[in-house]
């Protein structure tokens, strides 16, 4: 059901021929209300795609009525054509709607360069089809809609007491922090203001989008858009509602991790015994974007050398000479040596963890990412986008 | 001749054992006078090997009778057994060679974590072994000896008028900027004063092995050491000697990065129109990083999108609406989009330039790096290092 499992929403996924395959690559998503706040974070890239500056200025009053999404074109430096086709885009969606454009967000996913007269005809074609076709059922064909390289559907349902989040995501490459890292969408019957909806969406996708680091390379794209419209008539309370957002945010980024490009492991790298979350967070980051590790990773080799070699990279308090490395469980490294043999570490199951102890202080973070393996490069030589 | 090429060094390269090919692993360099002016650079890596913490120590005087250099294992995270390994190094060179311990530098590199009782006698038996067979055509055995992944020694040799200096350098992969990012020795019969070489040696480094960055990991053991002694009687003014310094230093940095692991492309990125060096510096190193623009180059792809999205995570002045990209001289992105048809660049050489003018000023930086390549995967993940 993924955003139509709230109440008061209606999507649509249809096949404007974006994408070769004949797939459908043009979702739709409309808030039926009663209320219609939306709210959403966006790739910091500074090179950014037509889409987000539009859907920049239209979440600057909160207010959000439809989200628009396709495939098979990133719009992305297409200049001020490219600029224009997003603009016609949201109006003829609120033509069809009966709304305002500046309501109606954007986004696009596929090859940057790509936007052209052919692509605007059938963006807005597809934008008609799929508000002919929307309906409360229609979650799923969005959510198949927005696939690029993506394998699979991903969407998620997390239910409360008489109110409900749904969200889906598409992602699989250039996943990495810069808040959000891909496309998502989530909605809500709960009963939310602007500024509780705005401060939810920004605690969920920092502990959770913005911790997925698959290849290192942050994307001209990305936006998490979450809509609410209170159908349910239930307020819950803002840490309430932020860790049910948090819930299916997190649920959705290891959907992301688990379908990227390539990847044979999905390391979950948990960094403890920081001295603040900060360097928690640098550490991690700093050894989920290791291409040395990563391949280590990918051929079964437990190489905590290279662990601590990252580690060294960045700015965090920590003693490379009291320095604990676990892998699945087993401590490869402390006290700045190696410690229980290479060969207790079993590294077949696609499920990676690594821990790492700074014992420097009490924080700690967790950063997902993924193996560097034959696939990803192949499939990032060979797929141009 | 390499670092006997100057007058007045004598060089060995022996076999100790620590290599299991049987292949030449221990490395020594002496300067026979008259003048014993030294100086090195290190890895910024904070998690550095033994050789380091002690070479540091060892150069602080500038200094150095000798470098002792082994293959075969980084003693790095070996702990204090580790640290007393490099100490005994140096003192037995001292010894045979009639020199203090404090001016011998040692340096090592191979597997981390690896440096046990076994390798402590290799590598001093090596020392003897190598210094009963120093001789002024010793260079060439030397480099050999230093090679890791590499497949072909690495050797420099720069002339002026009376004076010359000699290198050698080993390096292949983890090859980063942090200062050095390599093992390099770079010999010299010029006459120099210590601060004039200190000097001399971080200009040099500070455009060449700095702005090499082949696969965004740096290294625990990187080291480039500077020996002077006089031999020549001529003293070269500081800008001269530091010009013949970069011609050295810059020709084994496109050494290294010809033979970077598993790499099928050579990428000179040049950003030009930089509102200062360190803009064009940022630029460069981010597009170097960028997995996703590698892997396009592997396969040929003149993929201008993603150097923008590269370009896009710095903090340098850039307008992604008025910048220039040009692969192979071909102009492929201008204001925003696509300039000339992909078709018309050739990425099948293995020297690929990459020029970003910013439009933004006058500065410029050249940054070295490879491709991500099938082959870069194989390597660190089959080869423990």
């Amino acid at each position: 059901m993924s955003v139509t499992a709230p109440q008061g929403f209606e999507a649509a996924g249809v096949a404007a021929g974006l994408k070769s395959t004949g797939k459908a690559d043009v979702a739709v998503v409309v808030n039926r209300g009663p209320r219609k706040v939306g709210t959403a974070v966006f790739t910091s890239n500074r090179a950014k795609a037509n889409p987000i500056i539009w859907s920049q200025q239209v979440v600057a009053d909160r207010t959000v009525e439809a989200v628009v999404l396709n495939s098979g074109g990133a719009n992305c430096f297409t200049g001020a054509f490219g600029f224009q086709t997003s603009h016609l885009t949201a109006e003829k969606a609120a033509e069809l709607l009966g709304v305002s454009a500046g309501d109606v967000v954007v986004c696009s996913t596929g090859l940057i360069g790509s936007g052209d007269e052919v692509f605007r005809g059938k963006v807005l074609a597809g934008v008609e089809a799929g508000i002919a076709e929307l309906s409360a059922e229609g979650g799923q064909a969005a959510a198949e809609a927005i696939m690029t390289t993506d394998t699979v559907a991903k969407t998620v349902v997390v239910r409360r007491d008489g109110w409900t989040i749904g969200g889906m995501a598409k992602g699989a490459g250039m996943l990495a922090p810069g808040l959000a890292t891909m496309l998502v969408v989530l909605t809500t019957d709960a009963d939310l203001d602007a500024v509780d909806a705005d401060a939810a969406l920004r605690r969920a996708t920092g502990v959770t989008f913005d911790r997925l680091d698959s290849d290192g390379c942050m994307s001209t794209n990305d936006q998490v858009t979450l809509l609410a419209n209170g159908a349910s008539g239930i307020r819950p309370d803002l840490d309430e509602f932020a860790a049910a957002l948090t819930e299916a945010a997190d649920d959705l980024a290891k959907k992301l991790q688990g379908d990227a490009e390539g990847a044979s492991h999905d390391i979950t790298i948990v960094v403890q015994g920081a001295a603040s979350e900060q360097d928690a967070v640098e550490v991690g980051r700093s050894v989920a974007r290791n291409n040395l590790f990563k391949a280590a990773i990918f051929g079964n080799d437990p190489n905590w050398g290279r662990v601590l070699a990252a580690i060294g990279t960045t700015r965090a308090a920590f003693d490379p000479y009291d320095t604990d490395v676990f892998m699945n469980g087993v401590r490869v490294c402390t006290a700045g040596g190696p410690d229980r043999p290479r060969e207790e570490v079993d590294l077949t199951p696609r499920a990676t963890e690594l821990v790492i102890d700074l014992k420097h202080g009490d924080a700690t973070a967790t950063i997902r990412t993924n193996d560097l393996t034959h696939d990803y490069v192949h499939e990032n030589s060979a797929y141009s986008s």
